[in-house]
């Protein structure tokens, strides 16, 4: 198994994508156990997933969401119905059905590595950051993106709430920290907390200047939310 | 710098694509010296690809391809505009215009990090792979995809020649060597050699199979050739 993981690692880390929706889903795993989790997986893209754990012959035991996804549906319910092992996992204070209702300070163990769970609010109120201290990064979901950040005009969203988040718990990371978002549309695939302290275009102006940028965003309604907000309270599925 | 790196790390390695032609374009550096490399700039990306590069500080000492693309104009030429100390490098079989011209065997050096060049033709006759012995890994451009293979039919394509090299070149790595291609069209980000060598649908075949499924795939005519091609013997810039 760790020879498909990459030179001397212990652990496997995958950066998989949707094209639709530029969503990024996040394949995790301990190379000594096999066990493995799965980070916002999108519902059009399972078979490819699932196809990717069974080759790395990897047991999947957790399939977790950042926050309620408004642009795609979830793919936990349908990875939970092919993988019954399978437990899902989203914030508590999200309401969304999961196996399991994550909180602050939680952890999210596959055999040896952890997440640390981190309640990070304000494009959702149910949104979370996953930090993977062994290797250094952080899964930011929606709450910071590579130089932007996610919207705070649906769902709870509130500028004020995401500002505090970013800079009381993602900022307050080491410099050098990488940092995976839940999308890009610029075709990049990370960043680190260096850089967007230095150059995110939002988080970087005093909170009141923030504030009225995002107010004055006047973005389109998203497409997908109508169909995708419903399904994803339950896993995806009906 | 270190710390736009990533944790402990004295290189950077970023991933980047383009939406349009699902290429990937890779950034890598030597966070000490600063010195870095491009492998596969696309045109239409050049913008991103040097705020990027200035953004973290670096000196972009090489853009590189790993062929004559078919599919998209490079970006070599014009990274070149706006950074006039970069060097463009090219396969010298290609007859491509570049500053330097590679053959199996030449050395990249960028800081203390290098590439090694191999010649791994079949999809063009000019196709390097660049393995980056200290990190485990290559770019392979078009000569091995995830679970696939560049086409054998335009650009002196020979899948016979193909076949010979993805065995004799990359197979020949060790198996935890992490594989980077120049496209994906599935949304996977990387492979490994202990993955292709057990499941690329086709490499794993006999010769002659694999021959006669790269014959019989009778794929449509590429859509960017006639514009591609011409553009690419030329840095992209006419």
């Amino acid at each position: 198994m760790s020879a498909f993981a990459g030179k001397q690692q212990e652990f496997l880390f995958r950066q998989l994508l949707d094209y639709k929706s530029f969503t990024y889903t996040y394949l995790l795993a301990d190379t000594t156990t096999n066990e493995a989790v799965i980070i916002d997986p999108v519902i059009e893209m399972v078979e490819r997933d699932c196809q990717i754990v069974k080759d790395l012959g990897l047991n999947l035991v957790y399939a977790v969401n950042t926050h309620v996804h408004a642009d795609h549906i979830t793919g936990t319910g349908e990875i939970k119905k092919r993988l019954p092992t399978c437990k899902s996992m989203i914030a508590q204070i999200s309401k969304a059905v999961a196996d399991i209702k994550l909180k602050e300070g939680d952890v999210i163990k596959f055999g040896s590595h952890q997440l640390e769970v981190r309640s990070t609010p304000g494009h959702t109120d149910g949104c979370l950051t996953y930090v993977w201290q062994q290797q250094g990064l952080a899964f930011t979901g929606d709450a910071i993106l590579v130089r932007g950040c996610g919207r705070t005009d649906f769902q709870q969203g509130d500028p004020s709430v995401l500002y505090d988040s970013v800079h009381n718990k993602i900022f307050s990371l080491p410099d050098n920290f990488r940092l995976f978002p839940a999308h890009d549309y610029t075709g990049q695939t990370m960043t680190t907390v260096a850089e967007e302290r230095k150059y995110n275009p939002r988080l970087t102006k005093p909170k009141e200047h923030f504030i009225k940028i995002m107010e004055d965003l006047k973005l389109p309604y998203p497409k997908q939310i109508d169909r995708a907000l419903p399904a994803n309270m339950v896993c995806g599925v009906f």
